[in-house]
């Protein structure tokens, strides 16, 4: 197993040439490995996932930022998921054993470099972070990339690395280190974006909800309908069944119901094992269970 | 992957030293593995689950009834779940592209000369079976251990091998071919067995409930609870979690609820799948959406 993902999130999904692009530079680097492509037109917005060594996921991210440099321009990008950067968020993810310093390490590594190549303000985040008001992503993003000028005017949101201005097309970029997180979103037969924010705030851990879940309720135009969207941080405190259970009684709750959901990326065995027996209320099943499994 | 599974189901669960010997004869054969065994109390049954070349799954097979025949003794066997042999039922299911005709020929090849050595007789079943009417292995099973030399002086069930009488301690047994079948247990909160009856019998295909679902109610006195115990004979058109949640709803109509369940035996990859996908109601689920899947 390689020893790091990085799941790289970039502020385009409409234009599918330009997303192309993107994931071409991204799996130009032997070594590394595209395990999936994530694109949404409403949230404007691409998902890679990667796996590599080091040295090869920061030579495919340099490939990924000159590209999305080139290509994406914030003054006239406008989607529903906020943003700050062409290239938005960079987590690395530790696979396996290996200790969280190595995915700290590969962030800094990838931030110093891309603030130098890219004359890009660079923030840390979450593991990465050298401030403690830097760990939250949301914290960071606050404003987005329209008033990121008046807020990175106050020096406590001087960048990490790179010069203290906005890139006028690329705004900036955030870059860290965290555990695996499942990206979920849920997709309601209403249109009413009003009644997705109000589940979404029912759910999320920082209004009294479920546990390591952040979610945000957003109106999709290609679809006609309202998403909660979420990010589960950890599957084992708040699996996805249990988070979409919650969705499911608050939306009944407010008169509407769930259609369907979508992963965003990738989910770990674990929590795809953990979703079986949560569900099937079978308390013995593991991997152990599964023929191929045992095969192999 | 090898080419046949084979799941022996045998009329013993309560005493582990005669299970052990009994598992311990079936792996002893270099080249068949040992993927799982299942053993149950109430239902004074273990299941077997093996895999391997087919002339070394009959070596392995030959082990079992020898061990078997040893050991137990039908006249004092006792258990909820019906039987017509120590050895009750084998079938052999063919794994990844095997035919179904060579799963079918191992079964011929075992019946033949489990009836010469042991002399025993054999009925062939499902894809196996010689004749129509013994192709379900409830109807041969109809009567059981004890009602069987009545049943087997009607001509109609001369054995396919093996002499014309059942053997005094071990019965019949059945052999035959089939697909891969799920063996999943619902245990209820009442100790009703009619409560439990009468949900099987609205569930199973028989009583117009779901397609290719067998059912029935058994009470599990070990743990002073009634359970339904059913057959998911092709997960495709029934998934564990729709026979689930029929069950839910016929016990909650009754009175009763689900306390949990039990998987007897193993599960294919593909039916694990279809349940996150399902309860997860995320259509585009599959093992390319699974980390460590994409990674091997």
């Amino acid at each position: 197993m390689p020893p790091l993902e990085c799941v790289p999130n970039v502020s385009e999904g409409r234009r599918p040439e330009v997303v192309a692009r993107l994931v071409a530079a991204a799996a130009s680097i032997p070594g590394v490995r595209l395990l999936d492509v994530s694109s949404d037109p409403d949230h404007n917005r691409s998902v890679l996932t990667l796996a590599g060594e080091p040295g090869d996921l920061r030579a495919s991210l340099l490939a990924l930022y000159d590209a999305a440099l080139q290509d994406i321009d914030l003054r006239s990008q406008q989607g529903v998921h906020p943003r700050v950067g062409a290239v938005d968020v960079v987590p690395f993810v530790p696979l396996g054993d290996t200790p969280m310093e190595e995915a700290v390490a590969a962030a800094e590594a990838l931030a110093s470099e891309v603030a130098e190549r890219f004359d890009l303000p660079v923030y840390l985040y979450e593991r990465a972070a050298r401030r403690p008001e830097r760990t939250r992503l949301a914290d960071i993003r606050r404003g987005g990339f329209e008033g990121f000028p008046a807020k990175m005017a106050d020096p406590a949101w001087t960048p990490d690395f790179g010069p203290p201005r906005v890139h006028p097309s690329a705004g900036v970029t955030v870059i860290g280190a965290r555990f695996f997180l499942i990206a979920f979103n849920v997709v309601l037969e209403t249109a009413d974006i009003s009644v997705a924010r109000a589940i979404a705030r029912k759910v999320r851990e920082s209004g009294g909800g479920l546990p390591a879940v952040r979610a945000m309720g957003v109106y999709l135009e290609s679809r006609g309908r309202a998403q909660v969207s979420m990010n589960l941080v950890d599957f084992r405190q708040t699996s996805v069944l249990t988070a979409l259970n919650r969705v499911r009684q608050e939306a009944e709750a407010l008169g509407t119901r769930i259609l369907e959901s979508e992963l965003i990326g990738l989910m770990p065995e674990e929590a795809a094992v953990g979703v079986v027996r949560e569900a099937l209320q079978l308390p013995g099943f593991g991997l152990d269970r599964v023929l191929e499994s045992l095969l192999r």
